[in-house]
């Protein structure tokens, strides 16, 4: 009997995990690889940092999802290299070997000018980086009621988002409820007279991949809640705690977060020609990679060649979902000596939510705004939780905060590694995972 | 008009909440201090150590519960000393003024002759500690996966719980559900042959503070469920990845769970003659700190001397919230020029569960065990729960687990503090606080 191929699929997000579930009972052994043991639903992820939810309610072990699956094992491993000649990867638990392999690793963040001064700026790419958020700033509303203060006020309070796509613009527009709603309640104390929320757009539009009617509804929304938003405004610099505009303007802050652009995730051993602007890998009609046989590449970090009609795909979940729907299908098409099929992208639209009552849909032939385009976005997002736990706590976190305009949760909890003990243990254990 | 008294309570525990729910709407200013800025449900953090609950469930913001009270505040510091002449203390935020202090600082870890390896041990004290805990366990089963790994599987795999009390065995008891339904559904690559528990209590019986029937029963139980118990003996040393045992004899783990015993937390300031063995301090019986006419201990900080009838009663939950519930009494008396009413504890009785359909409750007159014990436990526990969300989360979590035979959550969430970036800063931040 021949052996049966080997597929390595590289990232447990929405197109790896899609995937690998149309690999389902298919003649292949299947070795999914990321280097955290779940998935998560990074369209919510803005709500953790904002307390609406907890990491529970969007991340699912990568291990349940596939329990069932006999021919799928999963890894949690960081992928170091890869040696396209050999057809085995590097990783930290080891070297494996595969018959093909699919880069689904995603993106990064692009920190472009910022990047000498990242290391002051939150992210929002990872549910840690989403507690982190949540964590700052609950802090720094505690830390503006201390006496021996030694920041003012503004610049604690103070909280700017670089970018205005749909991470900055959903966590802006959960910023501005949190300020309006949530702050009265839980810090009477404080004078939010003196906490601004700015956003800054490079371009003219906020939302530039949705319609203009989405663009011009959101920035109605978020000026309507408060929110200060900056367009066609470019960010030059931080420093001495304050964003420097291009025009030489300030804004004091200790708190900016950056969402203004990402760049694919790939790894060390490719030749250097299929790695395109915003470290992409050149794929073709077929996902795969140019010039190599059997290596793909989906979603965010796949690029599709200038001569390609799908040239210009966003970098959004449906699009790695069909690909890697798709991919999983050529492949064993390809193990059959038949020929594959080129990738073909069906728009479904895009959504957006601003606040309560407010969110912005494009349908391909229709766009709507409000509260049923609301209720629609809420809807379509509880659906697309992994599990029954996660839909029905999500939906009753969701429930309680409309009735009572409350986030359900505001702790801040450090990590293990605020004390001594084996927190410390486990940084080293993972530096050298 | 006279200046309304001002108390401060340090601690928002079960012993300070109860304190400051029972001063609302009183003629007194209450300022509340706690170091994080949450209450948490000590009882069911083992669950969120084992991935039943997540933090979210069993932790409530401060201010949230006190959000009506005109009459109180809160402050997240850490309190660092007291000068009792001055009726002052100083805090990470300032010094502030006192009229009346309480001390509910409760307990913390104590290591007995363990200190000089306590940064290796795992404990299960504070909400990140039982993060640590899951993180720690469910990355070990993935790094018994990988092909390059140094140590040996029965290194990684075992787990060691020191000490018998309610945190060891409802820990050990879940871990032992862990092992036999959860590990062998997401990891059937695993040996769980090579997988021990074993539990270390060094007195002669389980549950020590419990009837001898619930001793027992837990026994039996743990037994049962596959636990390694070992009664009267105790742990020397911990060397060379392995527990040590006076005997000489050696267990191999890198998991050593710590529950053996605890100490108060009280601040430096307090004359050294009301500071008793396990760092409590010494009260008379109204709670007032022997010689210090307006200093008072309640909860686990507190320690009755040895010629009251109250002394020897145990750190538990309801004796810290009857002794607030009752010294917020004393103190109005007090303010009135009243006499002051010693405080008498009720005995509800203690309870503690195993397992599915396994616990063990303690009422005054009458014991009981088994899978009823089991359900007025998870009804007792849920209704404790602080808000709506907590007790229908948590209900919903176990409801869910009871059917599916499964940990709602088993995800490795490293903090912020494990990518470069604000985390840091964070971390600083946290230390200048």
């Amino acid at each position: 009997m021949a052996k049966t191929p080997k597929i390595i699929i590289i990232g447990a997000g929405f197109g790896g995990v899609k995937m690998v579930k149309s690999l389902h009972k298919k003649p292949v052994e299947v070795l999914l690889i990321d280097r955290n043991n779940y998935h998560n639903f990074q369209p919510l992820m803005y709500q953790v940092a904002t307390g609406g939810l907890e990491p529970g309610n969007i991340g699912y072990p990568v291990r349940r999802i596939f329990r069932k699956y006999k021919n799928v094992s999963f890894r949690m491993a960081e992928v170091l290299s890869i040696d396209i000649q050999k057809n085995k990867i590097s990783t930290s638990i080891g070297e494996m070997d595969y018959d093909y392999l699919v880069m689904a690793s995603g993106s990064e963040n692009n920190f472009f000018n910022f990047e000498r001064v990242k290391h002051k700026l939150l992210t929002l790419k990872s549910l840690p980086d989403a507690l982190q958020i949540r964590n700052w700033i609950f802090q720094n509303l505690e830390r503006a009621l201390a006496e021996n203060r030694k920041e003012s006020l503004e610049e604690i309070m103070n909280i700017a988002i670089v970018g205005g796509g749909p991470a900055g613009i959903e966590l802006a527009g959960a910023l501005a409820e949190m300020k309006k709603y949530v702050i009265p309640k839980e810090f009477p104390e404080l004078e939010l007279s003196r906490m601004s929320l700015n956003l800054y757009q490079s371009g003219p539009k906020l939302l530039a991949a949705m319609s203009e009617e989405a663009s011009e509804k959101t920035l109605e929304y978020l000026k309507e809640m408060g929110v200060n938003v900056f367009l066609n405004t470019r960010v030059s610099d931080y420093k001495n705690n304050a964003i420097v505009l291009e025009d030489g303007s300030h804004f004091i802050t200790n708190t900016v977060i950056w969402t203004a652009g990402v760049k694919g995730s790939p790894i060390a051993g490719f030749p250097e020609e299929v790695i395109l602007r915003g470290n992409r890998l050149s794929v073709n009609k077929f996902n795969q990679v140019i010039g190599i046989e059997n290596v793909f590449a989906i979603g965010d970090v796949a690029a599709h060649s200038s001569i390609d009609a799908l040239n210009g795909l966003p970098m959004l979940a449906p699009v790695a979902q069909q690909q890697g729907k798709h991919l999983a299908k050529n492949i064993l098409r390809h193990l059959k000596n038949e020929p594959m099929q080129p990738f073909q992208y069906r728009n479904k639209g895009a959504m957006a939510t601003i606040g309560r009552k407010k969110a912005v849909v494009d349908l391909p032939n229709f766009n709507f705004q409000g509260g049923f385009a609301w209720f629609v976005w809420m809807f379509v997002h509880v659906f697309s939780l992994v599990g029954f736990r996660d839909k029905t706590v999500t939906l009753i976190d969701w429930v309680v905060s409309y009735f009572s305009y409350d986030q359900p949760l505001g702790m801040i909890l450090r990590s293990g590694e605020f004390k001594p003990g084996p927190a410390k243990k486990e940084i080293k254990e993972i530096e050298d995972v």
